[in-house]
């Protein structure tokens, strides 16, 4: 049975879905994004998994940026809902209104704003690199007067009191987790709502770009594929020039892809394939 | 003489930016993007200086996404060069080889990370909302065996040595800090460089979007308006839902940027012009 990483530590949001679509294989938690990447490059693992957008916060971007300098394909997709809550040391459950800091990652705590804007105004934010290392954090620091925001999953791996449920600001908040694989493969997740096929294209465009954009987006149009995503990244190299992800509702055909492809590049633009994949949410 | 409000502390590159803008101003830094832009709103500061968008890491979110939900207007920006040093406290200065953790802002950690992943792999990353926080931090605590990342001006604010000038990755890395104001205004900045005009557009697309951007596009295109930006955002009402930044690169006019909105508006999208005005660098 082959192992599959993904972004750890244990009790992430990315635990969550990596349990969700391998929920009988080994699991191994990597500490970055990047260590995750290389093992699958490097055949320690077969599959990664890794946070790719969400509908808060947009794109996260080390996923992006590193994925276009390997040589991996994303096989599937699953969509995980996004709940967050307050939790605490089983110590210091009576206490929390008076706390000084609460630790958690930057996005968690973008999530919660409106509600930590109002009920804990004066509390200072620290940022951890997970959810999960905020809650390992307040486990291991009783002493302090401190809360974390994360799942349900960190307050149980790390045995912390769950003291206000669900604070994040918006509802029909999901994140997307890619797996990522050396080589192309028809993935199937079993025990997962199967809800459609994407094709994510990386596209570079010619750095005197003034229309480059209007014209690749003509070649899509007027074949009626449908763009479900369309995001910049910065190429760093200069403010100004942007590289485009973009995604396609349907799996690569013959046809149409191809063929929008071998126009776009004859337009001076390099397209990269970064995947053709089902997507999986419950 | 008007009060500048800027993202503090003191040290960080937003200091830096509005010190080039306003050197004869009283500055007044605000620990958070939302309450320095509310600050504003309630004319106790003239402007608010904030950071929009990183050459690297891209635009910066929080200021966009509040932006968008506030009225004020962009009345100037400021292009400021990114330079990362590794700073530690005087009393550290010889043992900084067996560090344990690096302290700073995500975004300069990111900036960082060959420098760190093959000088320092070991070591551990603490994020801070800002690197002058950070270097405030690293500063405060002697006994620790840390360092942090950060500019110049966080090394001499904070009393930290700098042992590694321009560990950053990438050269030709820019931030761009936007000058926020209640009222569009003509604003003139001394001592910098006038480097051109920009418009500033946010268009939400209808939610049957299907072929929308590529319209939207169509409508700057034949009339050879030069975008120079286009980046989207989440809309925070679910996956697949976004709004899209514009930059294009000329003053707001009579009749071309007009001329453009009003169709884009038939077309049923909304547009909001987040302002017009000049940019300056050194």
């Amino acid at each position: 049975m082959s192992k599959i990483g993904y972004l750890g530590p244990k009790g992430t949001f990315t635990n969550i879905a990596v349990s969700q679509a391998f929920p009988n294989n080994e699991l191994e938690p990597f500490s970055t994004i990047p260590s995750c990447m290389d093992a699958v490059k490097h055949e320690e693992i077969q599959y990664a998994v890794l946070p790719w957008e969400n509908a808060i916060e947009g794109s996260v971007n080390l996923t992006i940026d590193y994925l276009v300098n390997q040589k991996l394909t994303i096989v599937g997709e699953i969509i995980v809902p996004i709940r967050q809550h307050l939790m605490v040391h089983p110590q210091n459950r009576d206490c929390w209104e008076s706390f000084e800091a609460v630790y958690s990652h930057s996005h968690a705590i973008s999530q919660c704003h409106q509600y930590l804007y109002k009920h804990l105004p004066h509390i200072e934010f620290s940022y951890k690199s997970s959810t999960s290392a905020a809650a390992k954090h307040v486990k291991e620091n009783p002493e302090q007067r401190i809360a974390a925001i994360g799942n349900e999953l960190a307050a149980s791996e790390y045995g912390l009191d769950i003291i206000k449920h669900d604070i994040h600001d918006f509802d029909n908040n999901h994140t997307r987790f890619v797996i990522l694989s050396k080589q192309a493969t028809d993935l199937e997740v079993k025990d997962s709502n199967y809800l459609g096929d994407r094709t994510t294209l990386m596209i570079t465009l010619p750095t005197d770009h003034y229309g480059a954009l209007h014209q690749v987006l003509s070649a899509f149009a007027w074949r009626k594929l449908n763009l479900s995503k369309i995001e910049s990244r910065p190429m760093k190299t200069g403010l100004g020039n942007y590289f485009f992800i973009i995604d396609i509702e349907m799996k690569y055909d013959q046809v149409l892809i191809p063929g929008a492809i071998t126009e776009i590049e004859a337009l001076g633009c390099k397209v990269t394939t970064l995947g053709s994949y089902p997507y999986y949410g419950k």
